[in-house]
């Protein structure tokens, strides 16, 4: 998506509009007012200003009758609105492209979400705004996630379960036509694809910001951030922090998205525990080694177990093994997640999980408060909340 | 789910909650007030507080801002609720839940709902609730339903048609990890599955209400309480009516839960008219008789017909036959309610099917005023928008 | 749908309608004022008053308690209201239904459709609405713009992606069965369907309006009405216009109906421009030749296209050729808009496109501001929201 600079006074949708004096990261919300509150109205920000947002307001807003044109229409007419900051991404289509900072601050936002969420399902920031869930592969968890998250700041969603099966794709149109298409019916996109890079080149074509929900072996940006945001939920902090990954190291996104991320933090401390044909590669043990992150690998469960901080666990991926069934089986069972290896781990310690879990966690572990991983599924919920309200309100 | 007692006040939500004085059945309504049309402001309750409900408030609220941590977020604040009587049931997963009382105030809520649906499509009452259809077998008939039941009464959706399929289930995770999933992103889920028992079990993980749109062989309650319903609102009372049970009665569960269901009523008589393949099994006779209600068997439809304020026609299902297309042909033709059927039965008396209907029912007995069976197809949606305004608000 | 009369006085909902005095067609909204703007309240008008709209109300709104019988459910009440003018007509079911007067008033309609759409996406005076998508075929683009449509106008929608394989029609119901049934649970219908004349069909049974979204190779009524929206928005005029229509001229239902509709303004020139195995039929010929529209068949596209107002190429349509693949190569590639088509063109003309577009029209032509065809898709949607305001609130 395209950028506006924002640096003076605007008269936007009849309602001024300035822009926020000095935003500080991590300490975005600070002087925000939530204006819809005020007799319950709803402002909708004009697409051409997605990057701005209302603060303070002297007065007690009349609306106007707009009794010329736009008549019988029933527009919801704003008054007088001021500009915030803009979120400094256009698009989420890498876990690359968040810093250390922002990642604190889109995590400051996600907790004020998860307040809205528990104490005020009703919540209207989003009003008037349309998502569309572009999925050319089913994936019904992540599906519901961004709609969930959409909805509880009352945004609205139009939804394609099946893109790649049941759209114009079927008749070989372009991903860019299909992009400047479904723009034109919504105010952002989530997308999910089945080829690498397909999210990036949708944001390329895209004026309306667009967010990668998986492309094929590719990202999926917004699991990353939800695994990074639920470690410093749990534990508290990020630095010095051990993590043991456990699983299917060589295939899965969503640890090496993890360890990639860590790096940018000081003193982690990651541990790989992964049956042999399905290892961690050597181009993130490489990148960890040269950002000065420390790791090792081991086979020993139990005493990974014993001094970790999280102990994230994976899903051993059968199709992986096309039909050799035998290494599938001798890799699943290897590292199983169970009472007794909890028993060896710290009172603060938690065990994660990506979902959907098989059986590489027993279910009597999730009875224990360490089982995190619902609650990490829970806190995709208030990630993409944060991101929906960042990349359409800014901060 | 878990139950909450409530029997004093509360301060939730920044908003005082009482419990409210004397909530008689079947006159619950009585003294709430709309409190939402006020200023056409919304109010939401807290996820922990669902069995609560607002009434009477004395003053007029000026919403308050909250400028100090939940900023920017437009949070639709309460000022002064009160709590009143929580819904005698968490979930809704069988017909056998529910006593004469408690269906006849359910009823009550359906007539309101009727009221509402038919003057002010506009019902904002579950504003800020998200419903979540978790279908892991399509009935685009049901999911319609309830899906309009929850945005006639102002709530959102979050949809799955096909989670067989789509899902997770699809890479063997178990009902109970998906519903801790689901239940995260929403406020209540209805279900509908391919195995019997599965809302039960759904309804024992999750912390939401469940309810049951059918679950393989098992129950569909709903069916089952806008059927009793339908009768009450056509035929005007429960107690002493006739009811002819037509067609595929060995494999219809409908039919069966509403044997059971009349059971609660007095001096009910029942009349089992079905092709010898398919008649009512013992189960359901023995249990009638044990509960002292008069039923029999009859192969002729005409006089059955004469004497019965109900006809409950219903369709042999094909696929119950397997390779003996010839016996399915046989049953299909044999009882059709026609114009013939129809002259036979008395002018109060009307005509019932659950619809889908082939041609067991002729297509000209549609025009005739005692074909009952859209208007009972319509009923669904307010037994629906009923049951989820009392799960989800209380009474 | 069946027609209401209205000519005086109505008291509905509790509040007084009054019939609009007199509204001169393509002068429509002029007086009317956006009523919901006023607090923000919504006002939902009944079931049974689709055709009526609020206009001017002398007084500010006290929205009034309801504690009698409605209580308990948050009903917006409105206060008072006046009627409207009812559009004319009740359904959408083919092109033929529009004349140039109602042509040229629902483009007036659309032009505030799109002011609305790009300076307040809070509209909401569809909120209280619902929209069922019965979609027998998947058209994902044709259902999100009838989505996102009803959507940015604050309505709900029901969305069926694949009634054909999902719903009771595979268990044999027939198509006015469940129209009856989706009608109780919906306001208006967006149906889709593999048969020609289905919309018709359901149209004559349904109580509630019926839009055509395309039924098999019958009519597709919006797109249509999108191309010549188009048209008139891009050249300012319809009269006098010289169009050439390219591609498949045989088999697509666009440039057909496209035709049919030009036919109704004057001194327009036709220009068919299609391989020999895809000509234009002899019945649209003819039909043009009677009502006097000029028409010539070319096989020269530059020489066409400097002479044109409007390119309208179309995509050679691979499935209609069978195992003919010689054939189909040899048609997609003959008439191809590219750089050098572009450059025989006026500055003032655009090239035009149903979409979704193969080669048929190179990418490099995107970037010229000639290139009309995903603008005309955008159209589309304000064609949309204008239809679904006009059939369930009038003019």
């Amino acid at each position: 998506m395209a950028s506006i600079s924002s640096n003076s006074t605007y008269n936007l949708n009849g309602g001024l509009w300035v822009r926020r004096a000095a935003a500080v990261p991590g300490n975005q919300c600070q002087h925000l007012v939530p204006k819809q509150s005020l007799l319950s109205q709803t402002f909708s920000v004009s697409t051409h200003a997605k990057r701005f947002f209302p603060i303070e307001e002297s007065t007690r807003r009349i609306p106007r009758m707009n009794t010329d044109r736009c008549c019988a229409f029933g527009v919801e007419k704003t008054s007088s609105f001021s500009v915030g900051e803009k979120f400094q991404l256009d698009d989420v289509i890498e876990a690359q492209q968040f810093d250390r900072d922002t990642l604190n601050a889109i995590f400051e936002v996600a907790r004020e979400m998860e307040k809205i969420e528990k104490n005020s399902p009703g919540s209207q920031i989003l009003r008037g705004y349309l998502m569309a869930t572009l999925f050319y592969e089913p994936s019904t968890r992540t599906r519901l996630s961004f709609e969930s998250a959409m909805k509880r700041l009352g945004g609205e969603v139009l939804t394609t379960e099946n893109a790649r099966e049941f759209s114009s794709a079927a008749k070989g149109e372009t991903l860019e036509d299909t992009i400047r298409t479904v723009e034109g019916y919504s105010d952002i996109i989530v997308m999910r694809h089945f080829e690498s890079g397909a999210a990036r080149r949708a944001a390329a074509t895209a004026s309306i910001p667009i967010i990668n929900a998986g492309d094929g072996p590719g990202q999926h940006p917004t699991q990353a951030l939800l695994d990074v945001y639920t470690i410093q939920r749990e534990i508290g902090k990020l630095d010095g922090i051990k993590v043991g990954l456990v699983g299917d190291l060589a295939n899965g996104r969503t640890v090496r998205s993890l360890a990639y991320l860590l790096s940018k933090y000081q003193d982690v401390k990651i541990y790989f525990v992964a049956p042999d044909v399905v290892k961690m590669k050597d181009d993130i043990k490489d990148y960890l080694t040269s950002k000065g992150v420390e790791w090792e690998e081991s086979t020993d469960l139990m005493e990974v177990a014993s001094k970790c901080d999280v102990v994230y666990q994976t899903r051993i991926q059968k199709e992986r093994f096309g039909e050799r069934i035998d290494l599938y089986e001798e890799a699943r069972g290897k590292y199983i997640v169970d009472l007794d290896v909890l028993g060896m781990m710290q009172r603060h310690a938690i065990v994660m999980h990506p979902l959907p879990r098989l059986d590489e966690i027993t279910v009597d572990v999730d009875m224990d408060p360490r089982a995190a991983y619902f609650r990490q599924a829970k806190n995709g919920l208030y990630i993409r909340m944060a991101l929906l309200k960042l990349l359409l309100l800014g901060w």
